[in-house]
């Protein structure tokens, strides 16, 4: 961090009032400029997940007029993406974009913000971050790390993986060697996989390697620019262990308190920007990307069995229990998630759902 | 607008450049403040729809460092509510908010950036008006009117509307006296229905003096604020009509273009927040009132008889065929939206369709 002052200014950026003063009067104020780091998990630019946070360093950059300008480092550029929880904690970097499931080893319970198998989708995340208390959990959760989290993109429902052989049934899971991270990685070693996790950039050489034999990324628009299609046949749907998964921005605490208040709202302001904007993304591109898979590269589309959506369902029951007793901030993570999901799904089951039915009925 | 210039600055907001700029070197700079109008269709404050404006105003206010104040009045405070674009457009106020449909008397094929009958939700929606080619289709529209518009705000799906007496064939939408506006009322009207259009403030005294016997507003969180349950009693599902409304910010352009480009971008991005936020609430909110309405007041909800719901898209697919046919540009703007649409359709049938019926079933 870096801060300039710039002397003696006849207009303060912020507490003049709105009134904007006198021009008149001399108003003493120093006027910092921050260079920051943003350090991410994902391949620099990479579609949607990647090009977020430089969408975020941009809106950021022109809103404070230069005076907060972030450079944005991909995955390894600066440090490996699974210690960007440390580098920001530690001061590192000012600022992390991510997944917060990936840091459950050192935060118990991160992975309910990102996503939960059969939990919330997109809508209904961002609903209970931002209306429903998860927000304040999360907070809470970060706050010994010195790190302050914001919901900053989504991925909508996910597709359920790439497989060299077809799920028929739950048998066709045990000793699939898959790379699945965070409460779906439980989930599908208690079918009997071998769950491992491993950032985007090493997936596509695993499954070449024969590391893995089955792996899920996020969907058609990202999973085509990983070039999954040339190393698996079998597309599955629909992502039961991913319905949603929030991208996270997270801040060191003390670098956040150093901003001045208009550049702290600017911050979160552009991260709830690209939290709606990246599923925007997802949303227009995914089905095009899907259609270039099916007829340029001959991949077959399939759907999980309903027995085996079943059975996932119910481990997925067990472990999300399990998961929710390891601490009493768990617990309360847990159950705020699962009130608002109970509440949701009554809506959405004759809103959305309702409406899906209707538009497409024959 | 009130401009000040304040005199002579150290440091200018923006074009400094990111390295900030020596501190010995006097920059000559207007700082201006602006003291702006939004007017509003909506009751002052009204949950979602009118406080979300007022977000927005703090959220601009407080990014900008108070050089962007804006005072939201709600409907009938300082204009009609159906008067906000005419006030827009002619200088009255800088900004106002509202919904695109109320427009479509002035700029032909408004409607469509608002909701399509059986057409996109919300997600969708955002999706193809920021990744699709909307927006930039709503700016040539709103163009002549000297207008910029920006997605402010979502409802998500609504609730078909409430009625005195049940819905159980076609047979009995003829007659009804019903609020409803945009191409909802189209399709009602062409059922034999009396389609009449009137602001949220006057809806209850029109169904209880019976100038109106069926309304539609929005869902259950807006709907018991306006308190309709005291004047119907059945309240029916799925809104085929409106299953996302986008909520507009309209922004007179040399209003806009008298900010400097910080602020340009800050109303942008702020406009962004209140666009994912509005349907975060109600996202959270809905179903509390549904219970509300349901146990405390004796409301019956009920859906619409799938015979009802395929007529009402037969017959929307036609309006929608005629009101694309207006001019060289609602035929691109459906164009558009249709390609859209069924794009959109094909992969969210395999994601978020997918995923709620795996979610819930049993």
């Amino acid at each position: 961090m870096r801060i300039l002052i710039l002397g003696f200014c006849a207009f303060c950026l912020w507490g003049c009032g709105s009134k904007g003063g006198d021009s008149g009067v001399k108003v003493e104020k120093s006027t910092a400029v921050f260079d920051w780091k943003m350090v991410t998990t994902w391949p620099k630019n990479f579609p949607g997940l990647g090009t977020a946070p430089e969408d975020f360093a941009n809106m950021v950059r022109q809103m404070s007029g230069g005076r907060l300008n972030i450079k944005v480092f991909g995955a390894g550029q600066l440090l490996p993406p699974f210690e960007v929880f440390d580098a920001v904690s530690q001061g590192t970097a000012e600022m992390g974009h991510g997944a917060a499931y990936y840091w459950a080893g050192k935060a118990r319970g991160a992975e309910f913000f990102a996503t939960v198998p059969f939990g919330l989708n997109a809508q209904e995340m961002s609903s209970w971050i931002h209306h429903g208390g998860g927000l304040q959990l999360w907070r809470e959760m970060y706050q010994p790390f010195g790190l302050r989290p914001f919901a900053a993109g989504n991925t909508g429902v996910q597709m359920a993986g790439w497989y060299n052989r077809e799920i028929n049934s739950m048998a066709d899971i045990v000793g699939l060697k898959m790379r699945i991270p965070g409460l779906g990685a439980e989930v599908l070693s208690r079918a009997g996989a071998l769950a491992v996790n491993m950032p985007a950039g090493e997936i596509y050489t695993a499954m070449q390697t024969g590391v893995i034999d089955a792996t899920e990324w996020v969907g058609p628009y990202n999973d085509l620019a990983l070039g999954l299609h040339q190393v698996a046949e079998y597309y599955y749907y629909p992502g039961w262990h991913e319905p949603g998964v929030v991208a996270e921005l997270i801040v060191n605490v003390k670098s956040f308190d150093s901003l001045s208040p208009d550049l702290q709202v600017i911050v979160e302001v552009a991260a709830r920007a690209i939290n709606q904007n990246m599923l925007d993304e997802y949303t227009a591109k995914n089905n095009q990307a899907l259609k270039e898979l099916v007829k340029a590269h001959g991949v077959k589309v399939r759907r999980l069995p309903e027995s085996v959506l079943l059975e996932l369902r119910n481990i997925a029951n067990k472990v999300i229990s399990e998961q929710a007793n390891q601490t009493e901030l768990t617990r309360r993570v847990a159950a705020s998630l699962e009130k608002f999901k109970s509440e949701v799904m009554a809506y959405h089951s004759i809103s959305e759902e309702a409406f899906y039915k209707a538009r497409r009925a024959d």
